[in-house]
């Protein structure tokens, strides 16, 4: 998180404008917006609900404490203090310069800019900027939020170190940057899409099949390869055992022949429309674009996940943000000496709620788990320590009820340990009216990772953990520690 | 499935034919396999040991007993005894026509009959066949056996009964035929697929992009959107609340840019053929096309997965297929005399692994949980049913680790109860090696859910209750009942 900007302006807070806003604020950036339309400060909340709302199911990793977001009445007000500029206005040129321009002015000549555009040339809009050496394109797809593509391209005078810099912010935000080699209308993606878009046209134009039909062809079809891997890896598989040249040599001539309308581009009559329209409108069934966009995100976390696992394209660049989440802290440093630990803090989500309208009872142990997490963090025991403690054995006492929004903390207890365990006791209360709603006990086994192997934890680890163990020596032995389960006398 | 047949002949045994093969085998169906090509034994071997790993993981749903899969010398031969036919040979037109000639030949009028080309028309396909009206294009996507779609496309001489027939076969597959409405080249999703696909070879072939950069353009953006939704409707939801009326007066004009390279396909020269050679080996990175294919398979899996709970494109045709293959059921339910009592299973979710790639210690809890309100449910507990058991305690022992798609069910044994607690034992295993992965001991208070109040159980209730306990009063007990947690020992 090193390269993560402690304050970014926003110029534009439409659909893009508000991805990004909820992008830098969820990983902890504060951000000041500036979008002269009335309507930008519900669309920056409605895409930053939806965005906690994708955010929360598509990671158990801690995020950052959430950025605060400042609506500001121009575009000097907007670069005060700004580390980083992005700007997402519309799709016009002469718009974007005169903003980048006027911005420009007011910013150190060390901020960054990046514009979102999709495919205006960044040595055109650079053109009335002062220290025009500093932009660079960053253009992101939706939702900004979830997608991990960002295409980066600096223009005829964009400074090299102004393309790293940019790029390393995205990274810092899970982002996967591509740097393009060359500055081409519509860059590297949206000249894919519109050849596919383009086609699509015409098959709806010439009634070979309607809007919900070619929806269909892709996403029962290649839309699914194509979230894994993209054209080229694909038809290296296809091709089998023989690859590439095979798949080139048998298929390459499939090209020559007239299949798609290479030479023309579908004319936007208001009959094309009106049946465009009509379409649209019967594959959406009612439902309108809240609704649609909710449906995109939770299929968009759970295709993340699911990639999560394979290492693979939107699914590595998750795994690799959550090293990074794992690595940086997010609460103030507890100190051995505490007795008891205070560990961590969370929200109760409202996924977490079950059919009853309390927290699932796992929901419990996930809060534990996270309070176990944050004190392996606290002894050193990284993902790259080679060592960890894992659990082996658990005793949860349920106490009180937590619903949805309540704050929770943690307390976290030594009861014991030697070479190899730790005996932990974790009390879960809620913030505020400090109720003991659960409380966890844990025996914990040192691990050596790579082996998966029990043994000895080094002698420095082992150094930490009976300095806190001297801390909490005086602390009274909770009542519950210690509790069998059983129904007493006879049954 | 009271359209599958019994016996399929499928004339071609490449990649399609053989994924074609392992499609039908897995859903009970005997399969006669002509090709005359010495490799193709071990194509169908590899494909259908591909396709059952993929299979395997997909769904916990019960499949039938795997078909025979028979190879047979003479196309005459393959058409024998079977009732439905499904030709995948080289995509030329005269042996085709040729192929399909010769078999119709052999086969009863009735038998009808599919072509798995991407792009030849049935109209001229069908030419030479004995009783051509049986003719349909059935056109799948690689992997055959794991995307839903499939284009249905009769020429001018097929029955309207060979498309439905044929649809229907393919419905009852778990596919999701897609029937055209007009005969064309290329159908509806090769034309998208080459339009994208000629636009990507531009781009390595002018130098802006290489192969594995136009795979990163697409797999971290649009083609994650194009798994869940189609083009159509994703710009919809781009197009804000305004819809799609808003998205294609916005962005219909810029397909009037020149963005793409309309009017040529990119000359085959050696020179492009060796950059794109070195570029794919480049991102193969030394992985076979077995890994890959494996890669792409898991990785396919774990997307229809994702989409399934949200009932979407590919996830809802396996939801579909799921209640199908459960429409003939296999396990008959608890009954209480069970002892122990087996009442759940599930498959480990992607989102269930955390950073060291197992299964996070709250999802152990999760399971006993749901184990927990399957035995309510068995118990009469439904939500209307004014009172329920509630968690007061827990004690979980971890004993193995789970991994995203491990197949898991759980035990329970009755320990104890009185006329307001239950003493539950559940054992977490994993399906197949039957590794004893985690144990469960709770107690459980009866609550008035109204009141929230502790209370007896009612009569009818604990009557149940004691039924259950007389049968598993000769189990056992488990020895990790009752246990407290605690370092033997001064320490």
């Amino acid at each position: 998180m090193a390269d993560r900007p402690g304050t970014v302006a926003l110029l534009g807070g439409g659909v893009i404008g508000a991805g990004w806003a909820a992008r830098f604020a969820l990983n902890g950036v504060d951000v000041r917006l500036y979008d002269p339309a009335p309507e930008a400060e519900r669309t920056v909340e409605q895409v930053l609900a939806n965005a906690r709302r994708a955010l929360g199911r598509l990671t158990l990793s801690p995020l950052p404490a959430e950025g605060t977001v400042t609506r500001v009445a121009t575009p000097e007000e907007a670069v005060e203090g700004a580390d980083f500029v992005q700007e997402s206005a519309p799709e016009r040129e002469e718009l974007k310069r005169a903003l980048l321009a006027a911005a420009s002015r007011a910013a150190p000549a060390e901020v960054v800019f990046a514009t979102s555009t999709s495919g205006l040339l960044p040595t055109r809009l650079q053109a009335d900027m002062a220290h025009p050496e500093r932009l660079t394109v960053g253009h992101p797809f939706n939702p900004v939020y979830l997608l991990p593509l960002v295409e980066v391209c600096g223009g005829d005078r964009t400074a090299p170190e102004a393309v790293e810099r940019a790029a390393a912010i995205y990274r810092g935000l899970g982002m996967r940057p591509l740097v393009l080699r060359r500055e081409i209308d519509g860059f590297v993606a949206d000249r894919l899409l519109e050849a596919l878009w383009r086609e699509a046209l015409w098959l709806v134009a010439d009634d070979v099949a309607t809007a919900e039909e070619v929806d269909a062809a892709i996403s029962l079809g290649a839309g699914l390869r194509w979230a894994c891997m993209g054209p080229f890896l694909t038809y290296r598989i296809a091709g089998g055992t023989a690859g590439m040249r095979h798949f080139m040599e048998h298929f390459g001539p499939a090209l020559q022949l007239p299949w798609t309308k290479l030479t023309d581009v579908p004319e936007l009559t208001d009959e094309l429309l009106d049946k465009l329209l009509a379409q649209s409108d019967a594959q959406a069934a009612g439902r309108d674009v809240r609704d649609l966009e909710r449906l995109r995100d939770d299929c968009l976390v759970s295709l993340i996940q699911g990639l999560r696992s394979h290492g693979v394209g939107a699914g590595e660049a998750l795994a690799e943000y959550e090293r990074a989440l794992f690595a940086a802290p997010v609460e103030a440093p507890a100190r051995d000496g505490d007795a008891p630990l205070r560990l961590h803090s969370t929200v109760v989500p409202p996924e977490w709620i079950d059919y009853n309208g309390h927290a699932h009872e796992s929901t419990y142990l996930r809060v534990f788990g996270d309070t176990t997490d944050a004190l392996l963090r606290h002894l050193g025991l990284d993902l790259d320590a080679g060592s960890s403690y894992y659990t082996v054995e658990t005793h949860l006492s349920h106490l009180g009820q937590a619903r949805a929004g309540d704050r929770l903390h943690t307390t976290t207890q030594l009861l014991g340990h030697d070479a190899k365990r730790l005996h932990l006791y974790h009390a879960l209360y809620r913030t505020g009216d400090e109720a003991l709603l659960a409380t966890a006990e844990h025996m914990m086994l040192h691990v050596e990772t790579g082996a998966q192997r029990a043994s000895p934890a080094a002698p420095a680890l082992l150094d930490r953990v009976e300095r806190i163990a001297r801390a909490h020596a005086g602390l009274p032995r909770p009542d519950r520690a210690g509790r069998a389960i059983g129904i007493p006398g006879p049954h």
